[in-house]
């Protein structure tokens, strides 16, 4: 297959903006489009979270605006964000506004769409890998396994400093289904608690995922009642994704008690990507497999 | 930023299998590592929904076999796919196993990653852009808004012949959420109902989109009591999403009454594509934009 022509300048239409999810931020899981996005735009903001790798397919010349928001960091307010957006919109620019994971989930581009259709400016919309299939994809589980978890439900564990989270936790506890749950690094004790009391089984399979697909990944699997615990030990204020329920088990059988009891045990990225099979439960082994 | 090489035959350990995501169907939503294990495969199994578009990117000389399962026709069934993957792989062959959307969502993936490792076959696992993504950007809509969505849940409506579609509909029927409902095209109206039936409200917002991203790509929007109806204007028997929830409205403001009442008027794909804004809420308008 010979490699497309890229061909700068044809992607967007001056004054448009593309909203361009960057994926988890492993440069290897941007869609094909959005990486010929990056290279036709001039000028592209993005959000802290965004992969290092991402931004260094940004070719030179090309202006770089960090509008980046962290957990407690908020660099610039959404509304000014907003007004960055127009303005190089309405300048002519060809604009990208590149997102963290999808821009559809948990990417506040509702405020963005609103605030640029509302001058007049054509928006796009590229999709992204959101963070939950990367780290099924890294762990070697589904979401969903046939007659066993039949939905999966993604919520946002992100509550402003002082306020109590506040999430549909009698939807959410439910057997048959797999929950993933962003930015869960702060509430993880809370939510085992909530969803424990709303029926949830203590010994309910449970996966975290921090800095999925990038270098620094770290992957760690137990059970709910020891989520806090899992948390604590692999994550740190780096982005960190909970998955909950069966399927995030391995799929060669049920979780051990063992596993749920050595919880710092936890796969890097090398490891787990270059392990044979079978997969092993808990396991530590340093590694160099080059991924394609 | 200039074209990466690709270089076949680097990227899969012959004797393992990669689980690829082929994304909703635009080879353009492939992921850049997905493109290069498929150039890098000798075999690749792929499903009846993988877009010809993507399958256009196979390298000659790759041996390309259709394990393709469509609702009510099933050309192989789950343990017949599960054999020729080993059988592949304990060949010594480059396999790629090549699933519509993100091979964890609906993929059933489990089924194979637990034959294969079985059988002591590394399994390595590429992320894919789901429907809900792809409809999502392709609707100029998030899935989730901040206070107002706070959650989304993936379920699928595929039922066997003859059985009833056995849903959770009271975790399902809550009005902070979106439901993206996959395979929804038979069972929209029994869908509709029961939502009504546990508490949402009949004017909730929806969002119709078949094909998503291909060349005839439909989408319609309305309310949730016109679904049925929706989607027999719309669907066939082509792959059906169904997306139910206050985030499915345009972002420029409420579905009008008028939208609903004119379910006949879609968006076809290039006329989505390249309105100016602000968007439509209805509007059909042929055009020939050239995606990036």
């Amino acid at each position: 297959m010979p490699p497309e022509p890229i061909t700068p300048g044809s992607a967007i239409t001056p004054g448009s903006v593309w909203l361009v999810g960057a994926g988890p931020g492993d440069p290897d899981l941007l869609t094909r489009r959005a990486a010929r996005l990056i290279a036709a735009a001039d000028i592209i903001f993005h959000d802290a979270l965004v992969g290092e790798g991402v931004l260094a397919l940004v070719p030179d010349g090309v202006e770089l605006v960090s509008v980046g928001k962290r957990s407690g960091r908020h660099s610039k307010d959404q509304a000014g964000i907003d007004q960055l957006l127009v303005a190089a919109a309405l300048a002519g620019r060809h604009v990208v506004r590149l997102k963290g994971g999808d821009p559809s989930i948990f990417g506040r581009s509702a405020e963005e769409i609103a605030a640029l259709q509302a001058h007049g400016i054509t928006v796009n919309i590229c999709p992204g890998i959101t963070a939950a299939s990367a780290a099924a994809a890294a762990g070697r589980v589904s979401l969903t396994l046939r007659g066993r978890s039949r939905s999966i439900t993604m919520v946002t564990a992100h509550a402003r400093a002082g306020e109590p989270l506040d999430l549909d936790w009698s939807a959410l506890a439910r057997p048959q289904a797999t929950i993933a749950i962003y930015m869960g690094r702060a509430a993880a004790g809370a939510v085992a608690a909530q969803l424990m009391a709303g029926g949830l089984a203590a010994d309910t399979p449970v996966m975290v995922a921090v800095d999925v697909s990038l270098p620094g990944e770290r992957l760690v699997r137990g059970r709910l009642s020891a989520l806090s615990f899992l948390v604590e030990t692999v994550s740190d204020d780096r982005p960190t994704l909970l998955l909950i329920g069966e399927a995030t088990a391995p799929v060669t059988g049920p979780v051990t008690a063992s596993a749920s009891l050595q919880p710092g045990y936890s796969f890097t990225k090398t490891s787990l990507k270059c392990v044979s099979a079978p997969m092993p439960r808990v396991g530590l082994k340093p590694a160099s497999a080059k991924m394609p």
